[in-house]
């Protein structure tokens, strides 16, 4: 099959810095290279792929301080799309809806993952317009704001088996990983870790528009024995921190698309508390991979219990639910069906 | 002629705050229906003309605080204006490179405004790739970092002739009116004022982007006994801000795409003293409405002579060359050649 994968500009793929869409984006057109297929990937000219690279951009707009409008770019490179649509049988769309209004126009199959959060207003009289564009949700909570949508289906992230091993543990502190913001909730993290007087080691950035946020809410919690903040952390030192751990807290307060570091540690086999929210109830088994709770103080009974979680059967659901070869085998279903459905359009308007 | 004019959703048409872009539009749409067109304009809802309002968004969006993304309602805006392609002669765009990826698919004679600076290095690729599509500028001077672009021609603002009134002066203060930023160099103007020791009033606003530089940089120099600092006024204000003004100082140190103020000034008899730099030297008649000068010790020369030229020849120029009338009627002669190079092309490719 002769594959089209569009990203977006913010980071190479995979990035160099944090970015889950690209990296998304860089572990399925390799998985479909390695699979047979023909993959193109249209990405910024830092990009590392084992496809065909067609570099839009020459480097990631987070690391290009020249670019003040980053449409411009994104448009530049949707055209190069649009133009050679015709050489693939599908196209995959990673960038938002920013490319909606060319790909209603594109003669070729294809189809968009939807990879933000879905609740804002202005989505529902864009998706009212927009419901002919094929979307897939990265979870089945993402699809629930716009039922409208031109859903053709869910596909969980994978990863490849063997990008974190397993550790045995079990462990003997607890880890919170991801942006500091109100979203993120590491306030929460740190409560439920002081109550069980477990140590909490924080792996975080904060964004600039986080900035006053972290200094208000945040920093005077972290002068607290139990908490090590450790800043920022590469792929090079996830493995140790969260196979490290005896669990992975993930006391989200907002609708989580999907959440990528749920399934890291549970390739490294460490179970995950999380606060019930978006993804949630669907990537975790609650009481087989970790505990889904709804407060403070469920939370708090639930980190107790959390050791006693089988660290080998969270590798194995890993294994069998979050593997890259089973998030690229349902997109080419996907990509069939869509193949079908242009191929019997065409036919319908009598094109060749 | 049926007549589409396509604006931007930041600010109604008329705009009820600060918005050059949206107030050309309103008075654009509003005389091209004088002069016997049929116009249609597509803004947000709170807009007012005496063409047929498509109403695109509920409201202006810098007032619609439920709207994160700003690109969202625009491509529903522009979504409407390709739907609804058909039924015009000419759709007029001014909606920066926004629409460029649509309009290139449009089958309607179409024409772009470009309203704001263009030196930014992103659009260099941008515009190479979008040569075909046709633009006009707003000054001669606004075209030189783009020569690839596809220049149709250069339209000068214009101003209904009523809008403001003639004042005999000849006025004992200098005006300074526009926003607190290193672009506009206010602390030009008071250096100037200061030197002459004439009274300078101040009509400005600090955008949020702005608000550091005025008090590291500007807010000092405020407190000066010639100096006034008024804030931000309307449209009701300026006849008599500027009618009262012995010279507007435009002591810009950026490429000025227009400077709709340096016409409000002539159109009141109050001539502009102006640093050299993109539109001025079209606008200004050196000498004649205004001096442009390179150096403050060049303003302060420019400024004590300013008084003698002759206001009613100020009136006189801003009305044969600035007026509302003639920048409609060279949008008109645009729109006719757009419309006769679209129908050939149809000839052409032998499209009815």
């Amino acid at each position: 099959m002769k594959i089209a994968q569009v990203a977006p500009l913010a980071e190479s793929v995979p990035p160099q810095l944090y970015g889950g869409t690209e990296r998304v984006v860089a572990f399925l057109t390799n998985e479909l290279v390695r699979l047979g297929h023909d993959v193109t990937l249209f990405a910024s000219a830092d990009s590392d792929t084992s496809g065909h690279l067609v570099p839009a951009w020459p480097r990631a707009l987070r690391l290009d301080g020249t670019c003040r409008d980053s449409l411009i770019p994104h448009f530049l490179l949707l055209e190069e799309v649009a133009q050679r649509a015709a050489e693939f049988d599908v196209i995959h769309f990673h960038t938002g809806p920013l490319h909606f209004p060319l790909a209603r126009r594109l003669p070729t199959a294809h189809l968009t993952t939807l990879h933000g959060r879905l609740d804002m207003p202005e989505l529902q009289p864009f998706f009212d317009e927009f419901k002919d564009i094929p979307v897939v949700s990265i979870s089945r909570a993402q699809q629930s704001p716009l039922p409208q949508a031109g859903w053709i289906g869910t596909v969980h992230h994978g990863l490849p088996l063997d990008l974190l091993t397993f550790e045995d543990g079990p462990g003997e502190y607890l880890a919170f990983i991801g942006r500091i913001s109100p979203e993120k909730r590491v306030d929460r993290a740190i409560a439920i870790a002081t109550a069980c007087g477990i140590p909490l080691k924080i792996a975080a950035k904060v964004d600039p528009a986080d900035r006053e946020y972290y200094e208000r809410d945040i920093e005077h919690l972290l002068d607290n024995p139990l908490v090590e903040y450790i800043g920022e952390i590469g792929e090079a030192q996830k493995p140790n921190f969260l196979g490290g751990a005896m669990a992975l807290l993930f006391p989200i307060d907002w609708p989580e698309p999907f959440g990528l570091v749920m399934i890291e540690a549970l390739a490294c086999g460490t179970p995950v508390v999380a606060f019930r929210g978006g993804s949630v109830a669907e990537v975790l088994v609650d009481g087989v991979t970790g505990f889904i709770v709804e407060s403070i103080d469920d939370a708090i009974r639930a980190t107790r219990e959390v050791g006693r979680l089988d660290r080998r059967r969270c590798r194995a659901v890993f294994e069998r639910r979050y593997s890259v070869t089973r998030m690229a085998t349902d997109y080419v279903a996907l990509y069939e069906e869509m193949i079908a459905q242009a191929a019997s359009g065409r036919a319908l308007h009598g094109v060749a």
